[in-house]
């Protein structure tokens, strides 16, 4: 069942140690199966060395298990929400990846302060309201899904233009077309906070890119007038990662 | 004797240099048999790249060695007391790992400042008080497991709750049910010390998660509602980290 | 067509992830033949893992492709503006290398504040002033060329002597009489930028060197008095980087 | 001639890149035979991957090479002046590692803020006054060593109880028994250097150990009450570095 997917979601986890955004099993990755109303999930708390594809888990819309001899990961009800609520995506990505997790402690949005941020994120990665005592207390992985949703409602942010989060106190959730697009962004914001961090103790001046940069770089790769990459060369061999 | 312990420590030895949280020979990892109360730990001084199973000393919970060619940890004294204060514990780590240094050197705690903190520590890791002069020239190793005890005692920390310190100006021990686990929280200590560090920077706010997110995360992965991991699931067999 | 250059050229991006300098494909090398007036690049949004010699792109100084199956970096406009006007350099070097963009973001020079830096750069290495809306609109990489030529003739900074710029708010170009110089000069920027910005944090004094240090440093490895190396031994097998 | 000192330095300078100290071909180790008043120093500029043994150049306690077809390391008359100077050294290392080279582009002492210093150093390591535009000027490399020396005078500190020094704007030398353990104090110092950055922004209290702990730790190692390691242990044959 979904063995395409469960393959795809398996390299797609297992990228997460390569890109040093992982320490033990704090990460997950999901891929959906729109046409099926589908998604496969890495299992709960299973470390990488041993994971193998046929491990991944089937989840439906629902958050109920359709497939799969062990407990998906326990922020499956967060991946539902977030498929559910945003429905162009196709993967999504939770780590503990350090420097997005300091923003996340600090409580505070990942400013696009440079090119690197603004390449791939229209804006500041936000950082979500704090859960409360109620929210935590009922349905703790379905209301962080919620509050993420309300956070780009109430904000006006678009989830394709800015497709990561940090969770406030707790750590980031990206997304993308595919699994292997939403590690992608994983890494870019853990390497844009790296950059903001140290940044922003060099200088107390603003450091948010203008808008007119932010709008040259993000659509330098984004939309149809993408020009970076191969998609438009003559030999298209090569375009990987080029569209991210 | 005590060839099972003796290996099981060996490769939580090892993990250390794996995990980059020793320099040189600075750490040492110990594991108990309570049946027969005699532990087994590191010797003193010794290269990571020259150990052998078989090279771990045996001691006694009068700190006494029982079997062995080498020198015992220099820290041994230290472990012992833990050994016989901490009934519940398995394993015990100390590293000079330099996130968790530097806290030590500035004599603060680690605050329970994420999620990646609350998942494992229900609370901030104290930093013990700083040992008197008479205390380091009496009895300097064995005073060092008092005043962690000491420690713990004052602020009513539960050490099961709680599996580290940072004894002041010197560095983190660590603890659990096995020396594996004593040296996964070794890793969560390093790790969030980290995050600790850089959030501190960023804001003056205060960075602690409140009461119920840390219940939230703690009772998660530990106690009889965990629900993080294979614990409950179909299949067993991929429970390795999971309860930690 | 120029099987040599495409070599060196595909060499040297391939150093670009040996010395941690990229994330993704983040980065881009060119070489340029000065006779035959034409430079060869790293082709856009390719993964270093697939990159192959012969996937090099050949250029004139107009920034036509002459030869190629494949896009050439989107910022080949950059590279055909230094060529034209900085008309000793053999070669250049884009990254987006996380201390040298952090400086860039923060919109500070990264100051010359040891011999490490002053053993490569005859001084600060300048952040250009912030391209206009205007620039970046209408032909962005052609004029990031263009104000990186105008920060050096503002400035009086000789390229010769200072081979690298922080572009505001995106990132290091740096330059060399070779693609590989080129490359060493990247690497020199990051490590200055990583000492700089923990020296800054460490004082409100005056990190410069002064004047007579400066002069010093670069003299012995730069000019005809240089004594670093082996170029004037009794053997000169080994001198490989020794006159960077 | 001096072959076995020469495999030595030879090892001693390749464990440089092992422990991340280098980068480049920036730092050299050199040692002595003082029976012979000769020492053998890495050729200037060479890479480590392209070192050999026999590369290794012979020079006199007049800084005169005896034996080589390499110039030595430029820095070869500060290593005759402290060989000259310090007489019971028997090995000395340069690098520029950047923790290290932090403190020294600041222009301030590393202080001995946690055991992790006192193990290896008896306080503060000092940084050298800066040399003036005259001694820049006129004998560079020998002033160097000379203004180490004075540093070391003037505030009586020990050479032989803190084996290592910043050199104010430029990097760190330190100094051992062996050529191996200049290059352990090299690492040790590296370590305590970040530690104590982390530290001082942490807090602004005073992070400095006090003395009694000072004494504990450094002669628990050091000197004929030492108890770490293996000297006094039924077997001898792991003691490698457990004496540094």
């Amino acid at each position: 069942m979904l063995e395409k997917l469960k393959q795809e979601v398996y390299d797609a986890n297992m990228r997460l140690p390569e890109l040093d955004l992982v320490t033990f099993t704090w990460g997950n990755v999901s891929g959906i199966d729109r046409d099926k109303g589908l998604f496969v999930i890495k299992p709960s708390g299973v470390e990488y060395g041993n994971l193998k594809p046929e491990d991944m888990v089937v989840v439906d819309l629902d958050g109920k298990v359709v497939e799969g001899n062990m407990n998906p990961s326990s922020d499956t009800p967060t991946h539902t929400v977030l498929y559910n609520e945003f429905p162009d995506i196709g993967g999504i990505v939770h780590t503990h990846s350090p420097w997005a997790v300091s923003f996340a402690s600090a409580n505070m949005d990942v400013p696009a302060a440079s090119t690197t941020h603004a390449d791939t994120f229209y804006g500041d990665v936000p950082v979500s309201d704090p859960l409360t005592k109620q929210e935590i207390e009922d349905a703790y992985e379905e209301n962080t899904g919620k509050v993420i949703v309300k956070t780009f409602n109430e904000r006006h942010i678009d989830y394709n233009a800015v497709p990561a989060v940090l969770v406030s106190q707790h750590g980031p959730f990206s997304w993308g077309a595919t699994p292997d697009k939403a590690v992608y962004n994983a890494k870019v914001l853990e390497v844009s906070a790296e950059i903001s961090y140290h940044a922003l103790q060099l200088t107390r001046d603003n450091i948010r890119v203008p808008q007119y940069l932010l709008d040259k770089h993000y659509y330098r790769k984004h939309g149809k007038n993408a020009y970076y990459g191969q998609n438009n060369a003559k030999s298209k061999d090569h375009a990987a990662h080029a569209e991210n």
